[in-house]
């Protein structure tokens, strides 16, 4: 690696698709214009947006603050930040200190919300029915369709116009693939840096990091000076992502810009798709009475599932 | 597996995909089936069609000609064979040699032809001038482009209506992770089991085996009674598209249906990107003015990369 920036600066990262040997003001530029292009090309936000941060802690989420916090403050888009605690003791309080730390420093308005007090349950005590119940649940998917639907559902009652989720260029291939290997079409059309179509009851969701690699995001929350939260959540176990996790590295390695390749494709395809998404009928679920576009909504599956009732304080 | 077929007679092989057991007439009979639903369901072939088999002694080419000699000379169609030989000595003989015997056996019209003979060169003699020369060549791809480009020049010189060839499910959805790794979306488009749209100079490629897995067919090839020829050509490196078979072996294991899935999804996106395709040129080849959609067509590439001229006596 040169020793040197090119403004002359030492050198702190190794750009290896580009070749380029990067100070420690210029990779995190480089970052920063990288989100602001996304934003600006996408037309993710207006200077009347009122975003919603989904801020776990985790490092994707502290880039996405702090990357929004220096370019939409300046556009006038009024910011503020959710935490989710699923309930897993022993691993979820760091998180969220650290997302509290990440608030405080950017000022920014901060809401925590629970499992327990939204649906009755942790996700403790939800995996331990599922548990003593036999079900089967399958890798992470059960966590994240009730953290979604929570998301949804606050971004509603706090007066978001917008969702900000910190999904990396890693998160979006891989997602592309796990699309792509059960044949979800439908999915694969909904995968864009922003919806294509807005679709009522669902606020729109956007991912200003969509092209950016997760090992850049991780050395740029470093390099700003965070706490990396690393810890493992103890329910997450091997699965398909993890193979094609693997899959993507070792091809990235030999191939640089695969990652790149399947995100740009599936840009491509989800506006090929958008024609098929505006004709499909958002539905009310038929138990919640939420818009789905199935009959009966993923979060109402998952309780019936499980063979338990919701608890009946819900927000909305 | 169970010691019977639902026909009462003694199990030949277990589809673990439907968990059917199935003796060796309800196999080759239900691999039958699925080809001819293919060529039905897409339309492949007319009665008028004059249908050039791509016939390379391997066992894909060996199960196409046998199921299309069943099925088309039923309903009028003509059929007749094409080997290639691209000259690698102590591999190639005996693919022709099985070629040659699969064409007496159906009774079909057969041509042989050589890479020496067309390009002025033997694949053997080419590779050499590529070490030579230091010129790296790209897994198999090399030889794919010349063979295919040899394929529509004979189909048009036979006058075959038709080119019929024995890809197999696991090839076509080993191309479609190749080409999406490669952020490929023309070559996406133009993967289905027939050309969406016919382009001037290129005879229609079909292939009537695309939706049967791999072993499915060499299981099919051996019930016939077929000479399997399992050597592999000694220019065959280590390639992408090895890591992804495996990785497509390793999801089929635990999730039957993927390589299905990846078709389907394939097949989807066909469709929607059949308006790109119409509204793209044909073009002719600057050098040799065959119909291609690039300016110099990738034969001539091949050609220019190793800085030799090729033969003269070219077919057309």
């Amino acid at each position: 690696m040169p020793a040197e920036c090119r403004c002359g600066r030492s050198s702190f990262y190794f750009r290896r698709q580009s070749g380029e040997a990067l100070c420690k003001r210029c990779f995190t530029k480089s970052i920063e214009r990288a989100a602001f292009k996304t934003i600006k090309k996408e037309g993710l936000f207006t200077p009347n947006d009122r975003i919603m941060i989904a801020l776990s802690g985790g490092k994707d989420s502290i880039a996405l603050a702090h990357i929004l916090s220096k370019i939409e403050k300046r556009y006038g888009a009024e910011l503020f930040a959710v935490t989710i605690d699923e309930g897993v003791r022993g691993y979820r309080e760091e998180g969220i200190r650290i997302a509290k730390e990440v608030a405080t420093r950017l000022e920014l308005e901060h809401y925590t919300f629970t499992f327990k007090e939204t649906y009755g349950y942790t996700l403790e005590e939800i995996c331990e029915i599922a548990k003593s119940k036999g079900v089967q649940l399958l890798g992470c998917s059960f966590c994240g369709i009730l953290r979604r639907r929570l998301l949804n559902d606050l971004a509603l009652k706090l007066g978001a116009t917008k969702v900000a989720t910190g999904h990396n260029l890693d998160d979006e291939s891989q997602t592309f693939l796990i699309n792509l290997f059960r044949g979800d079409v439908d999915r694969i059309g909904r995968a864009g840096a922003r919806p294509l179509v807005t679709r009522e009851g669902f606020i729109p969701r956007v991912k200003p990091l969509r092209y950016i690699p997760e090992k850049e995001i991780a050395v740029y929350v470093y390099a700003k000076g965070y706490d990396l939260y690393q810890r493992e959540c103890p329910y997450v176990r091997a699965s398909l992502r993890d193979e094609i996790r693997d899959l993507l590295n070792r091809l990235e390695a030999d191939h640089p810009g695969t990652k790149h390749s399947i995100v740009n494709v599936s840009d491509s395809l989800s506006e090929l798709l958008e024609e098929k998404i505006i004709s499909s009928k958002v539905e009310r679920c038929f138990l919640c009475g939420s818009p789905s576009s199935r009959k009966i909504c993923r979060t109402c599956e998952v309780f019936s599932l499980l063979g338990i009732r919701r608890s009946s304080d819900r927000m909305n």
